[in-house]
């Protein structure tokens, strides 16, 4: 139902001595299942010979216990998990990618978006090269490749290749002795770094990851940092390879991608979430009897709208545990909605309320007004639906899918009117000028609430970016 | 890591008119699927021809769309979701078991446990029977298929049959005709009934299975009644065909089995949880920062608990949402435990912070510690562990596989002696006394905590039935 | 498209110590996989303690490596391939069928078909048995069962049993300390006895089975012969526990089920072919270029045409070998027919020939017109089917699954009306005078071309088991 | 057991309004299944936009009756089955290789193996180059999709991107609006094409697929030649763009790899095999009483030296026709050799009698040896083995994956000493001058034989070769 997609979660491992690391990286995935369901993979090095698996597919669909079993003990691995925009979602479009070439191995994996993605794919093209997916991620191999030609550093190939990007790129590469890893100037997405009690190191997307692992989360990589891990126990750090830009973190990872115990850029998600609903609470309070959030991610925002106005938590909305990514509901069935398969309203909780219901976004309202129906027909008095962020009105080109600007409901249309076609009492929507509060600093991004963009940013790209979708 | 598991959810559906019944059954058994994760089966009857799938699985991956849309349109349907306690996890213990007899065909479904079990499948053995499942449900086809050579009525076969069985059943048999739902006369195990707009009806083991295929919920089946529903839209109840007995419903349906939105002979689960916190927080008060639940079955009892006490709620862990039935943590990693997998602790909430932790049962005490492990990690200053259930002592015969005695910690240590095991600064189990207020109702039955069973138990027959487990 | 099938392959195997017999069972059925391709089982006794597996499809698919491996060592097994008449093709019909009942444990297999299964069964349901399959081997299994528990000895309960069965049936019965062979008393199925070196014994339904897994003919089970088989090498047989009548064995299975290698009721089946095709030279002369047959069961008899014509033999006809049971002709092709895909002709041994063309049967026509067809676009000059078979015009109580009589083209043509349907220049099929010869005695079964049923046959038994059908 | 394989086999065709062409694809590579039994796929390009499917598998296991159905109607499509020789078996190795670029998209089959693949791929990773696969077609793609950059014109792009190319390739080019196939200059592959009756073409490595799908034989492609194919029925030819070389198509494609129903550059396989088999009774004459061919290579050539020496043909081995490509013969069976589960003698036909033995070849004797075991089993007084093809002595650079000649039993042995060896009274090998009159051309590459290799092999290449296949 959801409309709003993250790009992927990206995982890294270094150890000191052998071990079975692709069961480390997949503990690691299966944390950051919710950054990308639609593919996983593993790239193992073992002393330079390089195993990769990768499909479509859950991790644990993925990773069997038989495919882990058959992956060496190595001493650095690289994963994946994939939510695919660009290229559709295709086998041959699942990371890591590894190249074998010449000058050395390397498997690379990403999360992001490139901005100037179309550019450098034509670019390439017209130099002769093919391409077998339609992901930017093998643009970047491709860059990277080139720069290697000049050098027989796997690092200096790196710092070529990287100021040739543009947009958001929290990146991962592995060579045979090597892995590095780089944020994009920007900081678009974030980027983790672990130490392991025995000396390795732990890269990941969000904290939770590094957790999983048993890793202890040492700080978030840089936006323009590249880090250097080796099998030795060191790392090196640079930040002055590539262009400087201002930090502008995703504020929308705090919202909604991110899980609840990560923390990112120093902020924990999970207080992120309870700040934007005591904000709601203050900008747009309601007399009511009981707050309610609707599972999951609108949990912690109901708990700061409750513990602010003083209203009572309620346990309101039961989500079926067992729905899971492969969930169809049966189409020939003409009683049952999906939400209804989803969602289930106590009515204890619910009859006879006036309700605060918190929700962290609406795109196109078909959802809400299935939620706001549920509990009607469980008795609910009265509905006032709070949104922990503000109303979406404009692309992103930094690794977010969302809905074509047709399609969002607040393009059209006032708090008032939508309360009005979800069926709700009222609507109220975080204020964009709070959101610097959410993360504890203005260096975010707000661009697809603001329409501010951080970079220079080329509509005709993202045209093109479409066309290569028909084609690809 | 849950040791407590319940025998299965039922469902039922009469229409007036032919329907694609098989997808409406599917929704009720996904809403049923907490109830038994290891197998599932569906009846459709189109005119008197059954047809029937069953295996073992989840319910979406037994009935994929290609599977649903193989069944015929059908006026009546069964469904089951099946755990497994006897003869271990086999696909001919699947059920519904269909019979086709030349007193005409059956289908029947069955949540519960026969405490006779052993001696009826003896005493049919000797007259020839020969047995392809080791599940209760084909002994009571047997009993009730016998009772039909003396008589033409397929209901007067049940009323024949019924008086023999002892234990607990929630059962629904379909005949080419009719449906006939039964209760046990104790009323262990639940099941309901709920109607069609269009006048047909639904019958569950808990109303939320209702709610999922859009009918209304009319009553509880009480125990001992027999109900029987027709194409026609009409029902017959019959109350006095079988022995009476004092109501005693399972208390723990409302801790644990059941899903917080059902509601149970007339209480909500939800309601009996919150409760349950609030007795804990009379019974067992502590000084302390936040009260936290452990998801998902922990959260109702936390609430209430914080609400009774004026300790601030919070979320304090989350659940990893792709944790499915088929997971398994990958046993060549020793950095990571499988707890760690599926919880994760949100550092927010508990560093430095004094934690009232709420959990709704122990069973060995192993998940217990890794879980106050976890929170200990995360800095928690305190931890104060409060189960909204007495301990276990003693083993059920009414359908629930409770760990043998010698495993249960409850058996050999005092709260204080478990809180030391564990690593709690305090255990406080709710004392046994107040069950009665969790459902209103002293008609419950309490024999795993207090060992009082409401009917006759001969654990020579439990030792067969475990012998049976052995050959089967 | 052939229309003919077997019902079944048995397979059994004693040793003197235990060995991984899963395997030995597998290797034996592979070899008897042409008799049936829809099912297969195996059910292995380690010391009493039976641990069956069986499903639908090919041997190779349902026993896969990891599936063997999950066998146990054992001391005897029985395994089976199932062609299903009666029931249609489901999993639960698949053998051996496994009792657990408290006289002791029991797993059967059956190859055949009872006259009296319909009686039998109704009998058993009037005593309250209730059936889970629709094959006539629950029915065995219940009179065995029923027979127990008038005698501890499952020898005399079998010798109390089988006189109660009618028809066709090569049974193995294994209990845990014995393994018991019966072929019905007209010996319509065969069945034979094979040693291993090492002293066990080898029971199957065709010598090529005994030869796959290394063991040396011994004999045929005699027709009202039962051999019981123990694990310290001993072989006890009894002929006189059942009712005498006279030798019948199936002719066709020296025409079409058997493979080549196999000797039944010592003539081999290549023998009788190559018979087949002589006889077929002296009552149908042509003159003509080349003897071809339709691989693979035409080839024998094409070479016993040519010898004794002197027309030369050719090899005209080309079988895809990647042909399986489960290839389908894709549906949407208009430019293919699935004989195509097939068969191909050899142009070289047919343009501008005059051709005699040898298949074992003609069922409704339809291939052997295609075939035909495809010989003149390989540019045949003419074309003489001889068929190593009479016509078929009765239906078959014991065993072989013939199409209705309404679809058999020998039912309403004369073989010049055959061959100016299917385009040939002439048709000739074997006379029904002949059959004794091919076998080398008259004790043979000819009723599905002669009508001359050996047993009482009631039709409307038939007419029973085909409602049966309806319902199963 | 067999260690002599072939690369692939290739299938286009073009009509002229839109079609469900994967079906009629599948066909093809059906009837080419032989040619390659470890993947498959196909493109169909409907009006410029390509849908392709490859998967590792039989073509009726990757090509699933939904997958088929998945693909929309077109009005070209090509199709590959796959044997890898280098890089392993690998998913990413399937074809066709689709090629998105802004030049236009191009999808490619190919059967063969450049000898120069380790020196081009070398120079397109100096200039930038990464490679996902380890197959030569992705030379292949890139050295055309350069070649692009300098033109307009597809036609051009392969005019000038072959050339580069060197040793065996029968080609097929896909782009949005023509169709083109190359064979090389030496014609070392077979290529032919075909005609529907509506006007369109079809192009098949054999001709056997022609006839497969419907399609009328029209000629050979010609070595050196390129077609070009459009969907207003034309087909242009041109002999001149690349350089001549002498005419030399592989012998072994009439000894063993195509079907017997196949012509190749105008000769029947069947017609050449008969030869062979002539050939051998000429050359190494033996009294015997029955001359019999290993299934199923071996019967063409058995029928041959039975016509020429006068001796009877007999039908002395039964192939069990179940055995697939992804048989595996039980490991744990000590019982069981897999010759033994394959290959079954016919006593009938091979007790008391000196029998002549052909085969199509020797590589280790293994095979041969097993053989001979059986028939003396089975009562064979004499065994005289003749080989349809000279001995094997070199490698073979020109796609025919021999075993390394350390392995090869010619290599160390005469054949007298092989008679010994593989347990046989005589061996004789067809002479190597005697090759011509198979093929009816001296115009035929014998290398593998002879060592007479008809281009310049570089043994370093082929050690690069080796190289890659460990990184790979």
């Amino acid at each position: 139902m959801k409309k709003i997609h993250e790009e992927c979660g990206v995982f890294g491992i270094v150890t000191l001595s052998p071990e079975p690391l692709a069961h480390t990286v997949y503990c690691g995935l299966f944390a950051l299942q919710h950054r990308g369901q639609e593919g996983a993979g593993i790239t193992v090095n073992d002393d330079g010979v390089f195993t990769t698996h990768k499909d479509l597919g859950l991790v644990d669909h993925v990773f069997t216990p038989q495919v882990l079993a058959g992956f060496p003990h190595g001493t650095m691995a690289i994963g994946h998990t994939r939510y695919g925009t660009t290229g559709g979602n295709q086998r041959r479009n699942c990371q890591p990618m590894e190249v074998n070439h010449q000058k050395g191995k390397m498997s690379l994996v990403h999360n992001g978006n490139l901005s100037n993605a179309g550019k450098l794919r034509s670019v390439l093209e017209q130099r002769g090269a093919i391409f077998h997916t339609t992901s930017d991620t093998e643009i970047i191999a491709y860059i990277i490749t080139q720069a290697r030609l000049q050098t027989d550093s796997i690092e200096d190939a790196v710092r070529l290749a990287v100021p040739q990007l543009e947009g958001a790129f929290s990146l991962i590469v592995m060579s045979a002795q090597k892995m590095i890893a780089v944020r994009d100037p920007n900081g678009f997405r974030p980027l983790c770094i672990g130490t392991l009690h025995d000396g390795g190191f732990v890269l990941a997307s969000e904290s939770c990851a590094l957790t999983a692992v048993g890793a202890e989360f040492l700080r978030d990589v840089e936006p323009g940092e590249m880090i250097v891990l080796t099998n030795d126990g060191k790392m090196h750090s640079d930040k002055r390879f590539t262009k400087t830009a201002p930090k502008r973190s995703c504020v929308f990872e705090y919202i909604y991608f991110a899980r609840p115990d990560s923390v990112i850029d120093g902020v924990s998600v999970h207080a992120a979430r309870k700040k934007a609903g005591r904000l709601l609470a203050q900008t747009h309070p309601v007399e009511a009897d009981v707050v309610i959030g609707v599972p999951d991610s609108g949990l912690d925002a109901a708990l700061g709208y409750a513990e602010e106005s003083g209203i009572q938590y309620g346990i309101g909305l039961i989500k079926n545990k067992y729905i899971g990514r492969t969930f169809i509901a049966p189409s020939q069935n003409e009683r049952v909605s999906s939400v209804r398969l989803k969602l289930s309203p106590i009515r204890e909780t619910v009859e006879g309320r006036r309700i605060v219901l918190i929700d962290d976004s609406i795109v196109r309202g078909t959802t809400s007004r299935r939620i706001v129906s549920l509990l009607r027909d469980a008795g609910a008095k009265e509905i006032h639906m709070r949104i922990s962020s503000p109303p979406f009105l404009h692309p992103c080109y930094y690794g977010t899918d969302i809905d074509s600007e047709d399609n969002l409901i607040a393009s059209h249309h006032t708090p008032e009117e939508i309360a009005k076609i979800i069926g709700a009492d009222s609507v109220g929507f975080l204020p964009l000028e709070t959101l610097p509060q959410l993360a504890d600093t203005d260096e975010i991004c707000t661009a697809c609430f603001s329409g501010d963009y951080p970079t220079a940013v080329d509509r005709d790209e993202s045209k093109d970016r479409f066309e290569r979708k028909i084609h690809g």
